[in-house]
């Protein structure tokens, strides 16, 4: 094993012959792409599974009041996973629909600003172009320090009386940046901001708890580093700023048809939610957060932190690796081109030998890949299931293909 | 049989033994609750646990890719299911979001009108009433004729250039009523009115063409008639129509982050759904739409209504027994009161015995409810795959506890 070097994988050794026989796509692929989507334990599965054939056996609706119970303590769980409150949660389709319903339900005015970092996501940067384009909000763009953090000492210059929304990508989908949501918070909360976080990347990968960070307003999904189903995701509300919001949409779930030209909205989080759910996802997703819990969010990140630090520092030492970090809290998303390579056909390449990796795009991050002059991104995502030897695999595969 | 009559259930006769044993949960219970969520087939029911196997085999990303072409291949099924073109549908979370997505996208003005029927479903009334408010637009109740059905001559008093939308509801939720779309079609083409059906009920029941019925949107689920999926609907919109909406909410899938203050919608109807997806729930759309089309529409309306005819007369027959149906077109939704019996009670009454009925509230069609001064009925809604052995048994608990 050339690329071994001393690592302290301490804290979840001793569940880890568990916890691998628990995750049957481990014996079958080497799987680094977590950060699209990770690889389900088989509880996760199971929970999806067993609903679904109870579904077809006695009926949709009758399964869902057969499963009432379970079903209300995904609530329960998720309020463990984020440090709050259950009628501070609304379980939606997925992080987008999540995030959207918390972002198009604020009451911008023209001449708002909303603040947000250089790596922010696409989708959300697209959110607030259009919100521009219909309400005449500013859109600004908090700068980066050295380290490619955003910098906190420009944001509090950038506070003023304008300034309705700051809203951050924890996890930028394109490094391993963590961005200070901490720190974030204190200046929010001082000024009285609405914060908006997207925990996409960093729900299940890290300890995220609502009251440190601050936010008043959350959203992660299932699939990525919590290890659940695909199309489901959750939100969090403040009780504190639920009746600033106004949903975006609403439905006989979210509000109440009192008489014929009045309605009253739900008195918690789930006024945005609709009527209809995947009840076999939602089922999942409370088994991949209870899961989660179970392994502890502190050690799933040491591990994580271990494994991917270790991936770091063996690509470095390969000649023709450019690896996008500078700054210094990372996570479990490495990302690198090859020099002279084509990411798009070094994805291909790696996946073909058995390796799960992904691609980044410049257009997922557009600002942050047009001040960085960042090409298309191999992004390899390692999650406290994977081993050393899977790690050692994708550093031999990459060594030959930079050769 | 006390219950038998003369009934002609000979288009699908050849087939029945094959779709009944095709019907897992059909040994298991007596399910008259289709209107809520009918029993899955066994090819949609394995569609799911496939994908979720898979994914949790190879990961996410990678089934999706696997299955790309399957997927693509489930919008050709909804483009032959209703007429149109593949690229006038989305695939998004269920009836409602599609439904929101075309109605909140529509750039309404102050003092435009929003016409509708009486027997409007609640969710989408809010949505009206919510736009009211925001917006300062109107909406109109469409008056019912003497049979319960929207009255065309009425509509064609009411249009004028300030009505904006037509917006009707094919199938209520509480009663077997079947609103004349094609006639209201014809009326709004030729003022050139926005038409919006909500088919949740209609779509699997019915023949359903957009050319015929010449609505610009229409939205439906798989959870119903089609026997499909919880948690996964359509929405078709009129390619000449698309560029006049303004999709609500928009994500990295919906728009393509083109420079820094800068974005265009895709070109397509799937500029309303949004990046992630219930995969498995897809896949089984497809095939519930699949499994339809192979049956055949007519073959499946004709059979529903005999046995919904057969249902009704049998249940006129019994005394005490308030049916709530008084037009002439009638689908598989049969709903009635037992005079002096609490409905809730009837229903949990019914299904202690072993069959799946659900209950109508009043506030899920409020406006109806209010004018007919309907209680809380107790709603049997019988798809093609039930026989007459099923509804007898009905009859007999009825019978029964109206004695």
């Amino acid at each position: 094993m050339p690329f071994n070097r001393p690592v302290n994988l301490t804290d979840l050794s001793p569940r880890l012959p568990e916890i691998f026989a628990a995750t049957p796509g481990k014996a079958n692929v080497i799987h680094l792409n977590n950060a699209g989507s990770s690889l389900m334990p088989q509880s996760v599965l199971d929970a999806q599974l067993d609903h679904l054939k109870l579904e077809a056996m006695i009926g949709g609706y009758e399964a869902a009041r057969q499963k009432a119970d379970d079903i209300e303590r995904v609530y329960d769980s998720l309020a463990r996973l984020i440090n709050c409150q259950r009628d501070e949660i609304a379980v939606v389709e997925n992080a987008t629909v999540g995030w959207a319903m918390a972002f198009y339900a604020i009451p911008f005015q023209p001449g708002d600003r909303i603040l947000t970092a250089e790596a922010e996501y696409a989708s959300n940067y697209l959110a607030y172009l259009q919100m521009a384009r219909q309400k005449g909000v500013s859109v600004e763009v908090i700068p980066s320090n050295e380290a490619g953090e955003l910098c906190l000492h420009s944001l509090r210059n950038m506070i003023d009386k304008s300034v309705r929304l700051i809203s951050i990508t924890h996890v930028p989908t394109n490094s391993g940046l963590v961005n200070p949501v901490e720190q974030i918070g204190e200046i929010a909360r001082a000024h009285n901001i609405l914060y908006l976080v997207d925990a996409c990347q960093s729900a299940g990968q890290m300890p995220l708890d609502v009251e440190k960070i601050n936010c008043d307003l959350l959203s992660a999904t299932a699939r990525k580093y919590l290890r659940g189903p695909r199309g489901i995701g959750f939100l969090y509300v403040r009780s504190a700023v639920l009746d600033q919001l106004h949903p975006p949409m609403i439905d006989l779930f979210s509000a109440s048809w009192t008489s014929q030209n009045e309605y009253v909205l739900r008195p918690d989080a789930r006024r945005f939610e609709n009527w209809e759910n995947n009840y076999a996802a939602k089922l999942g997703l409370g088994a991949c957060v209870d899961y989660a819990l179970d392994i502890g969010l502190d050690a799933i990140q040491a591990r994580i932190d271990e494994l991917a630090g270790y991936l770091r520092a063996n690509l470095k030492e390969i000649n023709g690796i450019r690896l996008h970090s500078r700054c210094p809290r990372q996570c479990g998303i490495v990302s690198f081109a090859i020099e002279g390579r084509d990411s798009g056909e070094m994805v291909r390449e790696i996946v073909d030998r058995g390796v799960n990796v992904s691609s980044s795009s410049p257009s997922s991050t557009l600002i942050d890949a047009t001040r960085n002059n960042l090409p298309v991104l191999i992004r390899a995502s390692v999650h406290y299931y994977n081993d050393l030897k899977e790690i050692n695999r994708l550093l031999e595969i990459v060594s030959d293909l930079s050769g």
